[in-house]
């Protein structure tokens, strides 16, 4: 085990009917806000109107900024942090999924910087002394960003997809209601499921030794979420399913699962580059990249992959040799994202080999990839043939 | 799943030679403490001069209370108490284990508290609105109280021991260095692992129905439990398994395993008693008590016992009967305690039924205890009966 250092202060508000408590929770920190949200899809299911009531009720005055779009881009938090500067804004309510939070983020990482915005420290060209408080009413279980460090922003300029961390972007409280995400596009959904599955197995694969609880605490979620992602699918309106998605989404995420160890997190950049350039959802990216990406690298530590297969897919230890219980793992969790309806390869989204380079020089433009094995571009190339 | 808030915002700073920032940790808060500490044993192992030179380097002044016991009891509280008052301090640092730190906690709650002392919240007389902050450097993996609500203190006035339970008293920061550990009486060390594994089971243990992703976690960490803590007392400089067992220690009593689901708790006042009664160590009184407690509970939900025997015993779900199978659970849950070298029976520590009606009325003095079924007087008398 490694030595660590783990904080997540954020306060968790988790149930039926949380979100109204929203008001009060925001009055804690402040008298002005900037509401944000995404496509509108707040405002069809009824939540806005939720939100503005209670928000009313604690005399909170709100400016809004709508319009965040998946995989979220900088200018919209340009556009953001000009209204909290003009507004005197303080304080950054996120409605909606990881895309909303992340833009969240990115504008209370703005608003205090003078020097410009925040790809200054996503480059590393500055270090931010403060942010503002964010909080959220999630209505996505998939990112997990409610409660973690690290916000996923694209420079549209560049057209590059890059995660920033800093403790300082932890939201100060998370509302987490599982029935906000019963009208959720069937799409959508799935699609978390798969981004949770993969901020586990992100950290689940490491070089570290001696992880035993850490192991069994990413298990015991990737588990959780095989077991209830297709329920909550299925039954759109299952409360406790989908509760048990959203709250293994947040514990994904929330850094619980990576102490004492180092994760990987190939996979992730690796799939970033397929939604810069196909416009594929997260998680799409993601249950395309991750069978490939461990069948390109399980032979590096054939013990963790087989006791991945073994104490996650319950593949029988005595099925075979260990690489026959290895593939027998990754045919399953390549059924378990057919069965969410998830595309398992390239061709599926309509992708052949046109932007292998371009997309490998991207994903490995600061340096090699990943922790568990460092992927080089040539290796980036190589698993998107296997995925192919 | 229930509706539920979490929160903890405690700094975990884990790992080897940890205890060197306390200084820095400490100067954040304060620069004049209460350095709260038990019978002596960090000074035996070097533990109070590293310490020293910590909060010397930072220019912190310190005063101290050493001589806290096991089952520590409400007077040194209030003398400690007096000296912050007395000194103007307004930080405690407890170095010890559990019994150190909800001393610390006890006074961290009477300094402000100008109407008496704590024990006046322990009995509903009154509610405290602040309290002095804490920090922790763990010796012990036990109790978890390094990052919990709660403090366990027994007034000596009326031989009552009783929990706490508060956010005003989790620690800001707690200082986790396993090597700490090393130089434990292996009893302490056994006693420790035992307290841990109650602190699971009596939050595994519920009547809350849908709670797959705690369940799965609560059975990671009595695994890692079962897996670790023998080797930990085998092998009384094992890193990696001492480390294991102080973070499932802190895991267990944090909060996150009780999300979303209401917990029992009522062997842990039955064990009370027994410590009370007959100065058994916690985790001793827990080893006895436990294994009659399901003997006596387990028929009122057979398919929650039988989870745990198969899950977390491994025990051939077709082995026999529901009732085969969770027998053979406690079987092996009995032999944990054994080969930690803990008493089972009541006869082990000396006890006969001598005390039972007196133990069971002060276990049950306000009202019947445990929430998986309500135990009354003749319930805890049945218990340790079982317990013989």
């Amino acid at each position: 085990m490694e030595n660590f250092v783990f904080e997540n202060p954020t306060r968790i508000i988790f149930g039926k009917d949380t979100h109204k408590v929203v008001g009060k929770e925001v009055k804690k920190y402040s008298d002005r806000i900037l509401l944000h949200y995404g496509m509108g899809s707040i405002k069809k299911s009824g939540l806005y109107d939720r939100i503005i009531q209670s928000l009313k009720k604690e005399k909170i005055e709100f400016f809004e900024l709508g319009g965040v779009k998946p995989n979220p881009g900088l200018d919209l938090t340009i556009k953001g942090s000009g209204i909290c500067r003009k507004e005197g804004i303080d304080f950054i309510l996120a409605a909606g999924g990881g895309s909303v939070i992340d833009s969240a983020k990115a504008i209370a990482l703005n608003v205090p910087y003078k020097g410009g915005n925040m790809w200054d420290f996503v480059t590393g060209r500055a270090v931010p002394v403060t942010a503002l408080p964010v909080g959220v009413i999630l209505t996505i279980p998939a990112s997990g960003s409610e409660s973690s460090d690290a916000a996923v922003i694209t420079n549209e300029d560049r057209m590059i997809k890059k995660g920033y961390h800093s403790d300082l972007i932890r939201p100060v409280f998370a509302i987490l209601n599982p029935e906000l995400a019963f009208t959720l596009p069937d799409q959508q959904l799935a699609s978390g499921a798969a981004d949770i599955m993969a901020h586990v197995m992100e950290r689940y694969f490491t070089r570290t030794k001696n992880t035993d609880l850490t192991d069994r605490l990413c298990e015991a979620a990737m588990r959780t979420v095989m077991e209830n992602a297709p329920l909550a699918l299925k039954y759109r309106r299952d409360y406790n399913a989908t509760a048990e998605l959203m709250w293994a989404g947040n514990l994904a995420h929330n850094g619980l699962l990576s102490t004492g160890r180092t994760g990987d997190w190939g996979s992730h950049k690796i799939g970033h580059e397929l939604s810069t350039c196909y416009g594929v959802p997260h998680g799409s990216s993601l249950s395309i990249v991750f069978p490939a990406w461990i069948k390109y690298v399980y032979n590096r530590d054939i013990d963790m992959f087989y006791k991945f297969s073994v104490r996650v897919f319950d593949v029988d230890p005595c099925f075979g040799t260990p690489e026959d219980v290895i593939n027998k793992g990754i045919e399953r969790l390549v059924s378990f994202y057919r069965k969410l309806g998830l595309p398992t390869s390239l061709g599926e989204i309509g992708a052949g080999k046109e932007k292998f380079e371009e997309m490998a020089e991207k994903a490995t433009l600061y340096g090699p990839i990943g922790n568990y094995i460092r992927l080089e571009m040539q290796d980036v190339i190589n698993i998107y043939n296997l995925a192919l």
